[in-house]
């Protein structure tokens, strides 16, 4: 099985791929997570589901737990666990983002006021850490110790890529091998939890665990290899979507990686002022984009994204072919291409 | 039973108690636990060990870990399965630390440079999290379901009541209701799971886990209390520690809940600004520190802690004498008339 890409040039698509099957699929199912999050979310002290339910009403696409359930169904379990482990793998997710926002001190997320600019760190901070022993809770309650020991693990490693990706931050001679590190960590590592758990609620043996496993782990790299793009691509910026985070903040990413390293002086000089220094001026973003764009490192990092995204495909080969699957492979072909 | 306490004024005590009896008790399985925590701090992105230790080792009385070691033998328990439980308990206390010295913006601890100025806000963050997410691996590897399911939930109390502090802060009504719930979420809860623990791994039945809980519950609300004391007092500057801090940051502690629905008009009006308003000038904390004084405020608070130390005391008189119980008796000795 091979990868479906017929699209050389991600940012002009005029029909880009859409997750509308996996949706479809799982509608029914991500009712049932939506209701564990809202309920799980609720507490006598209000600030917290001010908080919580800023940002879980605040448009994410829900991916992960939709993966959770897809992943599941397609190993035919016929049981209900799958929708409170999803909404486990959203919860986790959520607390990250709001740890995220106040390490990167944004003020915007996916177009909207982060909650740490319209409360404050601090209640980013604390509502975080509840979110996340919510989650430990329900999957306590789920009563699996394989489901508990993936989970647990998984959030030690994120939380590990987080605090590498701080130490990676400013700094241009990081290399593409400790970029891709980083993201196993602090993005593949949920996903790849999210489809093991699918494997592990249906008890299918281990050799589709794993797998479904590193699935989840391609798939992931590859979104987040899109995502690390579309940071810098003029196209977001007419949907009405932010650009420019990673550059701002002086993330060191994959398509900043290739374009320093192909760099002449001059354009060394530029990485080190806007990125290291944080010494930037108006149309230095703009700049920014034009030189990743010309210097074919946009594109090559396409191809990288490409690359997991084949990978992902050929965990999927030895599951038999229906819904689930082609919702899956969907979602492949949408971290891939997708420009949202 | 009732509580051994001599002294009226906690602060001129000449002979104040010691853990001594506990410390010795539990000093080999310490030792233990000590290598647990060095052991699952370690991380090859070296800002984790580094943030980690410097909070592990500034100090602390690990009284929480020697809480559940004790407890343990004191149920009979002959294993060694305390020793990791112990340092889950100490791990998320320290996450919790570290969260919250983000959240109080505080710069030092125990009189060291805390992590967030060391370092910063974003290291503490995400080390926290780190720290968090080991404690539950920990369990998982422990593998008691209802292990887990005590820690999980005292770790979303412990993140309500913070939040629930954030709200009480600076605001001059808050009721001593509203201040014993705080610190019961805050502090008590993870005592309490401390202590139930013991029981849980010794396997004793469910009245000894229920009174061993409840002793913990009260002894972590006499040992907050008499915190919230210590940091008006003189005493503690004359030891080189740090008072203030909760004047500092407008804490409503009972101290002040009770100096304050005493004071006359220009009392509150001083209260008013700098609790709430926190415009505070120099000679304003000594101002503070002899209103508590002097309107008795200080030593109500500490009776009320006395009270706790009693409740936590009949709850251990269902459990044989012995040098673990005398050694808990000690403890809450220690948690109400302690001067650090």
């Amino acid at each position: 099985m091979t990868v479906v890409v017929q699209l050389d040039e991600i940012r002009e698509d005029p029909n880009p791929p859409t997750l509308d099957n996996l949706i479809d699929l799982t509608a029914t199912d991500m009712g049932g997570v939506n209701d564990v999050i809202t309920q799980q979310m609720q507490s006598p002290v209000i600030l917290i589901p001010q908080v919580a339910s800023h940002i879980v009403e605040s448009g994410g696409k829900r991916l992960r737990p939709m993966l959770t359930l897809s992943a599941a169904r397609m190993c035919g379990y016929a049981g209900s666990r799958h929708v409170g482990l999803a909404a486990c793998v959203e919860f986790i997710h959520t607390a990250t983002l709001l740890h995220d926002d106040v390490v990167d001190e944004s003020a915007l997320r996916r177009g909207t006021a982060t909650a740490n600019s319209v409360w404050d760190n601090k209640s980013s901070v604390l509502v975080g850490d509840f979110l996340f022993s919510r989650a430990f809770e329900l999957m306590v309650a789920d009563g699996s110790l394989q489901v508990l020991s993936i989970l647990s693990q998984a959030s030690s490693v994120i939380a590990e890529g987080e605090v590498h990706q701080l130490l990676t931050q400013n700094d241009t001679d990081t290399v593409e091998d400790e970029y891709l590190d980083v993201i196993r960590a602090k993005t593949a590592k949920l996903f790849a939890a999210a489809t093991e758990i699918g494997a592990v609620v249906a008890e299918r043996p281990e050799h589709e665990r794993l797998a479904l496993e590193a699935f989840g782990h391609n798939i992931g790299m590859a979104f987040q290899i899109v995502d690390d793009v579309l940071d810098y691509s003029a196209r977001q910026a007419t949907l009405g979507k932010t650009v420019g985070d990673d550059f701002r903040e002086g993330k060191i990413t994959l398509p900043v990686i290739l374009s320093f390293l192909a760099a002449d002086d001059d354009e060394k000089a530029f990485w080190r002022r806007t990125l290291e220094d944080l010494e930037q001026k108006k149309g230095d973003f703009k700049r920014a984009a034009q030189m990743l764009e010309r210097s074919g490192a946009l594109r090559t990092t396409v191809e990288r994204a490409r690359h997991y995204g084949a990978l992902a495909l050929e965990h999927l080969s030895g599951f038999e072919d229906g819904p689930e699957k082609a919702s899956l492979a969907e979602a492949v072909e949408f971290a891939v291409n997708r420009v949202y």
